[in-house]
C-alpha cells in the first residue's frame, strides 16, 4: 500500500494522456506537489492509501487547463471600449489610459483580479506578455497558479521604460530573478515584428538563448501587418523575423493569423509553437487563422484568451469551444478539429506550446498535480451518452461552462475548492478594481469628453499648435486684380504654390465644440501631376470669429495638427454628428506687403462645383495690437484689388456651398 | 400613488426600448402581467407603491431574451454525435434515434429539460420546430414560459405522422386547440424546401394565413441546399418558396446563410424574419450568413441556438456574443453589429421578429412583464466603466454569463428567483433524462455495434439482400481460352457488359466484422465512353469463405445495397481501421452453361496496374446442394478452358496486389 497525500476519487478521469485513458469511475493520487497514480478508482485505492479521500462522483476529473496568451492586468480595462477600430481603441483609449495608469500597483491589482478569474475558469497556467512582470510573477506566484510570463520590449517608451534598452535591461534582470522557479518561468516579449527594430528582434534572441528562456511575441495577427511587412521588408512576417534569427529561441508565436504554409514548416522545423485567439481574432476582425493546417504541420498549437480588453473574459472553456467549431467553419468541414483535439490544446498540447510539455498539461503519474474537477450533471450538460468515448469530450467541450469548475489545484496546491477560492480576496479585488475603473472614467471624461480633449489625447507627442488669424475674402470677379496686387510695389512674391484640397468637415451637437477639418493638400507641380501629400486636422472654435472692421476677421484655430490617422479613423473616433465634403482648387501666393508675410489664396470649389473664384487675403496673428496693425494692411491691400463691399464674403466654404 | 403589485428596486434597469433607455439606478413596478412603470429609482418609489419591493442593487434588469429558433425535446440528443458530417449526424444517428424514441414522453422530458436550461439562461421566449408540438405546448405552457410552436410538417414520414396529410391535419388541430392562448403562440413549421414538395408548402401557407398563425421554416442553411435548389428550381431558396406564395405568412424563416441581397429586400417586402443561429452554422460548418446585411435591409433578424443536439446548449448569451463577434470578422470591420444591437437582436428584435413585438421584447409600460435580472459584479465582468452608455451593453454581451442569470419572470409570474427553479423539478428532469440516454446507448450499441448493424441502420428503408456465390479464379494466359469456352457448344452468351470499377475495401479491427466493399461501376459503350454509374456497398466476411474442391470456392455477402452516399460518407460513418483503393477493367458475360446462369469475368488490374489478366467463373447460390452442383459445373469450365492448378488464384483482389 502506497502512502499518498490525496486520493480523487469517483467520477469520470480525462487524462489527456498519449492514449486519451478515460477512467468512467477513475481515481487520481496525489503526492507531494506530483501525481502519483491515474487508474480506475478500484484498482487505485487497492494500492494506494490517503489521509483524504475527496469524492468526485458526477464529476470531471481534468487537467487544469492553459491559456496560451494573455495580458492579465488588462482585466482594468475591460470592456473601457468596444466595437471600434483597432487604432481607434488603442490610440484613442487604451494607449492614453495605460500611459496615465499603468504602474507597479495597476499591474498587481489587475493581476489578482486575472487570476482571481482564471482559477475560477478552471486555468491554472498561463502566458503573459505586459508590463511591470516582475509585479505579475510576484502576484501569480502569490496566488498559486503556474505561468510563463514575457517582460514586454517595444521600441517605443513604454509605462515601464523610456527606450527599448531599458526594456531589454528590465528584461533581462527579471529572468534572473525568477529563474528556476517552481512556477514561474521568465520570458522576454518583444511585442511584435512591426513594434520592433532588427537589432531589438536580435537582442531580445540573444537574450532568450542566454537564459533559455522562451520568447513570446504577437505574430501575423492583422492582414495589415502582413501587408506592411511586403511593402516594407519584402517578405512574410514570419520570414522577415526568421532573418533576424528569432525562431533560434524557444517562440510562442500569438495569432498567426496571416501565415502561409511555407511560414508554418518555418515555425514547425524550430519547434516554435502558436497562441491560437479565436474570440479576439474575430471581435476585432483581424480573421480566421488556419487552425487545422497549423496542427497538420505539426505545430504545437494552444488556445488562448487574449487580454481582457479585447475579448472580454478569461473563460477558456469558452475558447476552447470557438476554437472547434470556428476551425470547421474555416475548413468547410464539420469534422475539423473535433472535441477531444480542441480540448488536447488547452491541456497537453498548450503546455507543450509553453514549453512545459514535461511537467503539466496532462493527468500521468509524474506529471505536476495541476488539475480541476467540474461538475458534470448540470441541466445544461445532460444527458450523459457513454456509447462512445467521444461524447465526454464533446460534453466538455460543447456544453459545460466554466462555472460548473468546482475545485482547482495547482502544483499540488489547492486554489479553490467547491468555488471558494483559497489564495486571493475576490470581493476586496473587485472593490478596488471598480474604484479604479471609476478614476479611469474620469480621466477619460476629461481627456475625452470634447473634441479638444479628445484631439490633444489622440495626437499625444505629435507637433501642433494654436493659431489666430486675421483674414478677408471676396469674389474674385476679375484675375487681373489678382495680378495688380502681385505686381504692386510694395509687394514682393516669395513662394507661389499649387493645391488640390480635399476638405472634410465634422461638426458637434454641441456647436461649443467647434468645427473640425481635416484637410487633405495634393501639392501639384508644373504639370498638375501630384508632387506630394499632406494631411492635417484644425479645430475652429466658430464663436472665436470676430469682426475686424466690416469685412476682415479675427479667426481662431484652436488646434492643428499633422494628420497620421485615415479619415475613416477620425470619423470613428470624433463620431461627428454631421459630416460635410469640399474639394477645391486653390493658388497660394507668400508675399510680403510693406515687409510683412501675408497669404493670398485663390480658391475654386470643384466638387461641389463652384461657378465663383475666391480671393482669401490672410496672415498669422498673436496679439490684439498686432491683429489690429494687420487688419489695416489687409484693408489696403483691398483698395489696391478694387474690392467692392458686396464682393465680400464673411462665410466659410461649407456655408457659401450649402454642402 | 399607484399601487402595483411589484417593485424591482435599484440595480441598472436596460429598457432595450426605441431609444435604448437606461437607468443606472432605476427600478420597475409590475402590476398582474404587465409592467406599469419604468424609471429612475427615486422617481418611480414617489408614484408607485407595492407590498414587495425586490432590491436589485448590483444587477442588471433586463428585457427576458428571445431564443428564435430551436428544437426544445433534442436536449435529450445532446451531445449523441458530434463533429460528423451532417448526412453521417442525420442518417447516421439522429434519424435512426428519432425512428425509435421519438414519442409524445420524449417531448415532454426533452422540453422540461430544455426550459430548466432556457429559464438559467434568461430565456422567457422561444421560438420551436418539432414533432408532437401539442405536447411541447403543454409542456412550455406549464413551465411558463412564452413560445411560438410549430408543428413539423414534413413530406416524409415522421415520428408523429405517416404522411404529410396527417401531420397538416395534426398542425390544424395544433394551431386550432391552441389559439389564443395568452403564453403560446401555435404555428405551422414545414421543415424546409428540400423536404417539403410545392404542393405541402402552398398547403402549409393557406393554414397559416387562415389562423394569422406564423410559419416557422428552416431556409438556406447549407451551400448544399441552395446548389440543390439552383439545379432543380433554376433559382435560389427564397425565391423557390416565394412561387410558391410561402412569403404571404408570417415567414420566421432560421439559418438564411445563402441567401442574396435581392432575397433579403424579398424578404423584407413581405415582413418576414429571420432567425440567425451562428453556433449552429459553425459547429456544422454551414457558414457565416451575411447579418449585418440583413440588418441594413431592415429584416427584424432574431438570434437563436438551434437545438442542443447541434450546438450543444440552450446558452442565449454565448450566442448573442458569437453573433456581435462573428459578423465583426464576416464583414472585415470591428465596428459591425456593435454590442447594443446584438443585444437588441436578442430581446426586443427577437420578440418582433416572432411577430411578439408588441407584447414583450422591452421594458415598457404596457408591455408583458418578462424580464430577468442579473448579477452584476461579478470578477468575469469587473470593472464596470460608466463613461459611455455603450460600456453596459459591452459588459452584457461580451463578459456576463447566462449563470449570472439571478432571477427570471415571465408574464408578471416568476419562474426562477436566487436560482432557484419554481416551475420545475430539475433534480428529477436530470435522472430520468439520464435514464433516456442509457437507454438510446443500448439501442445504438446495438444498431451501429458492428458493420453490419450500422449497415442495417444507415440503410433502412433500401432494397438489400445477402448473397451466396461459388467462384472460381485463375490468370488468364492466353486469351484464346476465354474465346474457347465462349464459343464452347453447352454455353449460351446471354448478355456482355464493359466496366471500369473503382473498388474500396474498408477493413476493421475486429476481423469478424468483415470488408465492406464500395464499389464505383461506370458502364462502358463500345467507344468507351461512360454510359452509365452506380455504386454499391457489399459486406464480406472473411471467415465464410470455405473451399469447395481444390479450386472452387463458397463466398457469402452478407449484405449487399446500392450507395446512395458518397464514399466519405461511409468513411466518416463506419470509420474503417485500414482502406485499400482499386481499379480495374471488367469484361463481363452472363452464360448458360447447360442451363444453368454464370457469370464471366476478365479483369485486368488498371490501379495499381497489375501485369496479369484474370478471368472468373461465378454463380449465386442458394443451399448446400445447390452449391456442390454448380462447383462441378465449375470445375468442368475450367477443364474446358484447360486450366493448371499453377493457375488458380485464391486471394482477393487486395492482397493479390498488395493494396
Amino acid at each position: 500500500m502506497e502512502r499518498v497525500d490525496l486520493i480523487l476519487s469517483g467520477g469520470t478521469v480525462v487524462t489527456m494522456d498519449d492514449t486519451f485513458s478515460l477512467y468512467p469511475d477513475g481515481a487520481v493520487a496525489i503526492g507531494g506537489n506530483h501525481i502519483v497514480a491515474v487508474a480506475p478508482r478500484e484498482v487505485l485505492l487497492e494500492s494506494c492509501e490517503a489521509e483524504e479521500v475527496l469524492d468526485c462522483s458526477d464529476q470531471y476529473i481534468l487537467p487544469g487547463l492553459v491559456n496560451a496568451h494573455t495580458h492579465v492586468p488588462m482585466t482594468l480595462l475591460r470592456g473601457l471600449a468596444d466595437d471600434l477600430r483597432l487604432d481607434v481603441w488603442l490610440m484613442g483609449y487604451v494607449m492614453p489610459t495605460e500611459r496615465e495608469f499603468v504602474n507597479p500597483e495597476f499591474c498587481r491589482l489587475g493581476t489578482r483580479l486575472a487570476c482571481v478569474e482564471q482559477i475560477r475558469s478552471g486555468i491554472t497556467t498561463f502566458a503573459d506578455m505586459y508590463y511591470f512582470e516582475e509585479v505579475i510573477a510576484d502576484v501569480t506566484a502569490d496566488a498559486g497558479m503556474r505561468a510563463v510570463l514575457g517582460q514586454t520590449v517595444l521600441r517605443f517608451p513604454t509605462p515601464d521604460a523610456e527606450s527599448y534598452e531599458v526594456s531589454l535591461a528590465r528584461a533581462r534582470r527579471f529572468i534572473e530573478a525568477w529563474q528556476g522557479h517552481e512556477r514561474i518561468t521568465p520570458a522576454v516579449a518583444p511585442h511584435a515584428p512591426y513594434s520592433s527594430t532588427r537589432e531589438l528582434l536580435e537582442q531580445c534572441t540573444e537574450l532568450a538563448l542566454e537564459f533559455d528562456a522562451p520568447l513570446l511575441i504577437h505574430i501575423a495577427e492583422t492582414r495589415q501587418e502582413l501587408e506592411d511587412s511586403l511593402k516594407q521588408h519584402g517578405r512574410r512576417v514570419v520570414d522577415q523575423v526568421a532573418d533576424a534569427g528569432l525562431l533560434k529561441a524557444k517562440v510562442l508565436a500569438a495569432h498567426c493569423v496571416h501565415i502561409d504554409p511555407a511560414e508554418m514548416r518555418k515555425l514547425k522545423v524550430h519547434d516554435c509553437s502558436i497562441a491560437h485567439c479565436p474570440t479576439s481574432n474575430l471581435k476585432l476582425a483581424s480573421g480566421i487563422p488556419p487552425v487545422s493546417a497549423m496542427l497538420e504541420t505539426g505545430i504545437a498549437v494552444g488556445i488562448g484568451t487574449d487580454g481582457p480588453a479585447s475579448n472580454n473574459d478569461l473563460d477558456m472553456l469558452e475558447e476552447v469551444r470557438l476554437a472547434a467549431i470556428l476551425a470547421k467553419t474555416a475548413a468547410n468541414d464539420p469534422t475539423t478539429l473535433p472535441a477531444r483535439q480542441a480540448l488536447l490544446m488547452a491541456t497537453r498540447q498548450g503546455a507543450e506550446a509553453l514549453f512545459l510539455g514535461e511537467r503539466t498539461g496532462s493527468l500521468e503519474p509524474g506529471k505536476l498535480a495541476d488539475l480541476i474537477v467540474m461538475d458534470a450533471r448540470r441541466a445544461h450538460n445532460m444527458p450523459h451518452f457513454r456509447r462512445s468515448e467521444d461524447a465526454i469530450y464533446s460534453q466538455i467541450v460543447y456544453a459545460a461552462k466554466s462555472t460548473d469548475v468546482a475545485h482547482v489545484m495547482c502544483h499540488g496546491r489547492w486554489l479553490m475548492r467547491d468555488r471558494q477560492l483559497l489564495t486571493l480576496d475576490e470581493a476586496e479585488l473587485i472593490e478596488q478594481a471598480q474604484a479604479l475603473a471609476s478614476r479611469v472614467d474620469d480621466f477619460l471624461r476629461a481627456n475625452t469628453g470634447d473634441v479638444l480633449s479628445k484631439l490633444l489625447t489622440v495626437t499625444q507627442g505629435m507637433a501642433r499648435g494654436e493659431s489666430f488669424e486675421v483674414q478677408a475674402k471676396l469674389v474674385l470677379q476679375d484675375e487681373s486684380a489678382l495680378e495688380q496686387l502681385l505686381g504692386f510695389e510694395d509687394v514682393d512674391v516669395l513662394k507661389e504654390v499649387h493645391y488640390r484640397q480635399y476638405d472634410t468637415w465634422f461638426s458637434f451637437e454641441d456647436e461649443a465644440d467647434g468645427r473640425l477639418r481635416y484637410r487633405e493638400d495634393d501639392e501639384l507641380d508644373a504639370d498638375g501631376q501630384v508632387a506630394s501629400t499632406r494631411s492635417r486636422l484644425t479645430l475652429m472654435r466658430l464663436n472665436k470669429i470676430d469682426s475686424y472692421g466690416t469685412a476682415v476677421r479675427l479667426s481662431h484655430s484652436r488646434f492643428y495638427a499633422r494628420a497620421d490617422r485615415p479619415l475613416r479613423f477620425y470619423r470613428e473616433y470624433f463620431r461627428p454628428s454631421a459630416e460635410r465634403a469640399l474639394e477645391k482648387d486653390r493658388r497660394r501666393w507668400h508675399i510680403h506687403y510693406q515687409g510683412v508675410l501675408f497669404y493670398i489664396n485663390v480658391d475654386r470649389l470643384t466638387d461641389p462645383p463652384g461657378e465663383q473664384t475666391y480671393l482669401e487675403l490672410k496672415s498669422r496673428t498673436w496679439s490684439a495690437e498686432d491683429a489690429k496693425v494687420k487688419a489695416a494692411r489687409i484693408r489696403d491691400m483691398l483698395d489696391i484689388i478694387g474690392a467692392e463691399p458686396a464682393d465680400m464674403v464673411l462665410a466659410d466654404y461649407p456655408e457659401l456651398h450649402g454642402v
